[in-house]
């Protein structure tokens, strides 16, 4: 299940060196992930208006591997690439004209904002939306 | 009652042409109200955990006289200059080197978001202190 | 000439009270600003690449009805309002389901980054694509 | 060499959960690392428009402890740890209340956007002071 979700590098994400000012590849990274889950199915809006869920960050990282600038149009294909009860590692590619710009990951807690914050199983039906190729190997 | 709210532009402030992206200007003017408020004896985030309320916008304007530079320091002065029984205006001067760099407003109304929001009266104890000097003239 | 620009609202263009932080409407206008000048054959990526112009801002307001939240869809609706011969005002409405939410303008002027940043005139062919329908009273 | 950079969570850091919306601890890494750089007496506004020298990132990485809330004070330290030709790590701690909320990293590439964009040997005076206790061994 790989997401695709096109964006077009904006004025405001530009810095004064003329190129993408890097905090937004991580801007751009939880974007796809919410993209990600509207297109499985489970939009992350409902899911905290009615369960109060949300997935916060446990570690993200991202390799740069070329500038963008100002009205590039890029493509973040997304992947979740690690899958466990309540943890999941979803893998993000930045692809400008068919060469990947960058390339990064988070890792995130299904997390329950009900009272305090709370890391909670991720329900099956989501689960399987989420990597239905899924084969086991990470179900601790 | 003036409150100065000293900042510094910083690089991810800028945009490609080498100066603030006007966005920012914003930023700091709420940045600067909530400095006042904290000043003042009643820290935002106090009122929010405590209260619910918030001072969600109404209208915002500002004037850009001259444009901002990386690592610019700059001073928001910041003054109450209209309150009414529910909503008030607070102003805002931008000064770099003591020049006048850019002005505004914003236009707020204390509400409280225990349900829906809600516009609320501000209570007298936080009045006196926004505006000491008021003439109750705009109390309508 | 009126361009729509849809947006959808993102996670991080949230704040704690669960709407929308209000220097994003500014974002969005200006990122709805960029999109006018592509939708009439100006990229302002183009002009600023190739005759270093960029359009800064003198003055902006925006007038806020209704809070957005989280995953809400717009459509920011943009006219030029006013054309001088170096100054342009460009207006701007925010509408989620047929509901206008805000409403705003800028005042930018067209400005060459050439050497030290310079008001220009705004080429005739370009005015003429802004504002089909100017009957020139604003020509100053 | 350890700079520390303190700083106060924002009303706009934070998102519908209540929570810093985690992109803002990389713009704060940015910013660290430009402080870092102004301390060791090498502001970055300064290099960049006297030698057109930026340094822009390779890779960066943070992993999150602990949530951080709405006027939180935090104080983020940072010590570069790894220093090569053209490149560096600067590696930042980010501390409330003496307790670490998150930590992570930026791989930087000393950069010279005369023309385009090309990585260039970090000047030994710099050096010296980027990482006094250096001993060579990082210097491929």
């Amino acid at each position: 299940m790989v997401v695709e979700y096109p964006l077009k590098v904006r004025w405001g994400d530009t810095d004064a060196a003329g190129i993408v000012f890097y905090p937004n590849f991580y801007k751009w990274m939880d974007e796809a992930t919410h993209e990600f889950f509207s297109h499985i199915g489970y939009p992350t809006s409902t899911l905290y208006k009615e369960q109060q869920i949300a997935t916060p960050l446990l570690e993200t990282k991202c390799e740069f591997k070329s500038p963008l600038f100002f009205e590039d149009e890029v493509i973040v294909r997304s992947i979740v690439t690690e899958l466990h009860r309540k943890v999941f590692k979803i893998s993000h590619t930045f692809i400008r004209k068919d060469v990947m710009v960058a390339t990064g990951y988070e890792l995130r807690a299904w997390t329950s904002f009900n009272a305090k914050p709370k890391a909670t199983p991720i329900p099956d039906e989501v689960r399987n939306k989420m990597m239905p190729e899924n084969t086991e190997e990470f179900n601790d």
